[in-house]
């Protein structure tokens, strides 16, 4: 059971940009900071632009920030929206054959553990996870920028 | 988000067998019911009968009935047993290379969520699977056994 890499990474970025909020920041610097390809890295950030969790500001000087406050991004909410594939089991899809669907009651009980998980990450928003170690190891000085990140 | 195919044919297999308490059931009655491949539901039954779910009697008239009864199977640990893989994210593995990984409140978030989906699966049992649609789907009266399976 796993989630996958494309919503484990935006939350990445998202911890990230909230650790870094004084300043603007480049993929290029995500990307290296989690050892990720730059052109993953840039889907996930241009679907989390989409979807309004992060700004990204064009040209010389420009970069990427938070687009709300990081009390205001719950993780619950990021979850559900990066996850394309909500589908824990085949009959959660469209396309079931299962002779069991239409009165499964095992649809019921996974659906609610579903839920279960969800709602617990529901009670937990972005600043809960910016922890003063997380800033300290993320957090990059803008004197500093130029230098790191070439 | 998903639970494997593995798992989620194990459960099927346990609610087939619920159903048809009063009789031994073959693997080619239960791949046919759920148009899987025989070879599939094999693997997925050993693993049954290695944990304590399921007992297989050999022989002429053999077959497979549940080791327990239905309300004793608890659906969150089949589902602990069943998945090899419960890493929601990468770093939950031993192999992890994100710089976050001592200190992520991420990590933690996650796992609070995991133990939640599985509570709300700890609450359920193969009896409470068993509704009476499930049963009149999946029964098989002793006397069409032979008719049904060839």
């Amino acid at each position: 059971m796993h989630i996958t890499q494309h919503t484990d990474y935006a939350l990445r970025v998202l911890i990230f940009l909230g650790a870094n909020e004084h300043r603007l920041v480049t993929i290029q610097e995500i990307a290296e900071s989690f050892d990720v390809s730059r052109s993953h890295m840039m889907k996930v950030v241009n679907q989390l632009i989409r979807l309004g969790y992060v700004e990204g500001l064009r040209g010389k000087g420009g970069g990427l920030r938070l687009a709300r406050a990081a009390g205001d991004i719950v993780v619950g909410a990021v979850v559900r929206d990066m996850e394309s594939d909500m589908e824990l089991v085949e009959c959660f899809g469209g396309e079931s054959r299962c002779l069991l669907t239409r009165s499964c009651r095992l649809r019921g009980a996974l659906s609610d553990a579903l839920n279960a998980f969800l709602a617990s990450l529901d009670r937990v928003s972005l600043a809960d996870l910016l922890s003063a170690e997380e800033r300290r190891v993320l957090f990059v000085p803008l004197a500093e920028v130029g230098r790191n990140t070439g």
